[in-house]
């Protein structure tokens, strides 16, 4: 069979070599004639496999002394909670920039805790430039930012400084580039993106807000409780984190974050060249905004759609279709994506424009 | 290689044909030319398989009209706070059964929501017995328990009847057996036993439940907002659900639960029977109570650790240890351990009597 370009927003494509060692795992783990999923998280054997996946993470992000990596469970959804009872200081109070759908459901979980209050949001031009400028009031805990909005094709290029405590939804960016991680009191990602498959969520806490929360937590949102436990207090999601760690494995085995920015810049300028290029399309995002993730663009003449729909099934792209909120498709162009698979789509695009134009 | 003898406490044994189904998904699914941990939850691909996998869990478990199927994340451990916010009704309390570790940790969770009610405990026998004839007071809002305890190797044989709406952590039995599902209000279970890998967690719901907290609940802890999307209201644990869903193809194609109830019962008779004849061995839980999942017992004379040990290893049984507050062993007998690997264990405790006793 042909390969398939997969443009998938996330669960989306990860290394070739990590879906074989993943699956030889199912079969027979480490030689020892037993299954991965059929161990016990107590043994030697996976506590070495979660060690190694928080030591890459720690590695690959130049994460400094005082921070500790955590894999829990339930998404970025559940840090959305997680996030506003471990934050809460006496103002009891979240600071939101709204810069796209889960930035809202975020926010919206800071009610149930203490409050919210929206610092900024680009709701009124459907989410398709990153609010800048904004101030950063004394009276709230901590500032919430959502790094890279998958929907709508933006992502924030130059995080805000102030001496409010940061907290970051990295879920679709993280591991694309890197980060200064000393400035961020809590990171964290779903891992359905550049780090593994669903089912896995990355925490980056800095040790200091441990602990330090004014209201009291229940133990499986508590951080503290997952600290404590080395990131095993309950039984862990053991497949979802063996295979981050070969995804981190083969993300350090090919030249780590320096690496991976360069090919996700080259990516993205093949794409967005050809989309400022070609008369038929239009990119959604601001340009200064636009997310090297996920390009979101539209055809300006909706009566290609059928054809230019046919010419990517030709071409074996797949999952290129936008979220029904922008409309017109997204390339989504997660780590694992090659610079090839890029080319093919731009070359569907050029073809496009010699029929169509 | 030989064939290992796997009595993990869980994550456990599976059926060998679903770790090479699983193993293949991730190389190819569906003949998709692409991993199954690469493709979107929303393609009909994997939504066929959520699908399948809520409707083999209503036709197994023979599921009255009325009741909604979820596969959700955090464990047990996060059901204990998800079972308090949804239950808490006008008195804000909820009653619980403390059978072993699991149990009292439910109970604890009560308290972030509303405040909880010991109804009887075993922990003066260190859990070595289920209580019964415990009275359920009119002011909780609903009756909590613990179907099996893994650690302590107790089993409920019948469960309580009374007009409290019950639920019940199923944990480590569920689909080992049947049972009557009209009876309860609420059904928890972790897969990581019987059902599937860790990473993904049943919950049955009664419908008339839903919607009836006398609290608040945050977002991703209500079950409405899961039964409302079909169990797809963020990102599904992929690989989990699917794995599960192999393993619940395994058990209907096998007999469902009259088969495996009856090779349970055989798998634990078989050990019972041993470790009541032999005279080195002594079970620690009450016989009423003993667990068909779970057998613990010790050696009555400590003296012979060495020697059992090193016989339990040479006839590849792995995974025998007791849990610490126990001590001694633990044969956990899922559902996917062949009465064979039990022989295997009874021929080696009969061997050490013989050279020993």
């Amino acid at each position: 069979m042909n390969k398939i370009h997969n443009y998938s927003a996330g669960p989306c494509i990860l290394p070739q070599e990590v879906f074989e060692q993943a699956a030889n795992s199912i079969n027979n783990f480490n030689n020892t004639n037993l299954s991965l999923i059929e161990i016990s998280h107590r043994s030697n054997d996976f506590i070495e496999v979660m060690e190694e996946a928080r030591s890459l993470v720690k590695e690959l992000l130049n994460i400094p002394d005082g921070y500790t990596v955590l894999f829990l469970q339930g998404g970025a959804s559940l840090g959305f909670l997680t996030t506003a009872y471990n934050m809460m200081r006496s103002n009891k109070t979240g600071g939101y920039i709204v810069t796209g759908a889960w930035a809202k459901k975020a926010a919206k979980e800071a009610d149930f805790v203490g409050q919210k209050k929206i610092l900024a949001s680009s709701e009124d031009a459907n989410f398709n430039y990153i609010p800048k400028n904004y101030k950063v009031p004394s009276d709230i805990d901590y500032l919430h930012l959502t790094s890279n909005n998958t929907i709508f094709g933006t992502q924030i290029k130059e995080f805000p400084t102030s001496n409010t405590p940061l907290v970051c939804d990295m879920s679709s960016d993280i591991f694309s580039k890197k980060i200064d991680v000393s400035s961020f009191d809590l990171i964290y990602a779903g891992a359905q993106k550049n780090m593994g498959p669903a089912g896995t969520t990355l925490y980056i806490v800095k040790d200091e807000i441990i602990g330090k929360s004014s209201v009291s937590i229940p133990t499986m949102l508590d951080l503290k409780t997952h600290a404590d436990k080395d990131s095993m207090f309950n039984t862990p999601p053991v497949f979802a984190i063996y295979t981050s760690m070969l995804t981190l494995q083969w993300l350090k085995g090919n030249g780590g974050l320096d690496w991976i920015e360069n090919r996700n810049n080259n990516k993205a300028n093949l794409i967005y060249s050809e989309i400022d290029r070609n008369s038929l399309f239009n990119g959604t995002a601001e340009i200064e905004d636009r997310s090297n993730m996920n390009a979101t663009f539209t055809l300006n003449n909706e009566a290609l759609k059928e054809q230019f729909d046919s010419m990517i099934l030709s071409a074996n792209i797949s999952g290129l279709k936008g979220h029904r909120s922008v409309g017109g498709y997204r390339a989504s162009m997660y780590n694992a994506l090659p610079l090839e698979s890029v080319q093919i789509l731009v070359d569907v695009m050029k073809e496009l424009e010699v029929k169509f134009g």
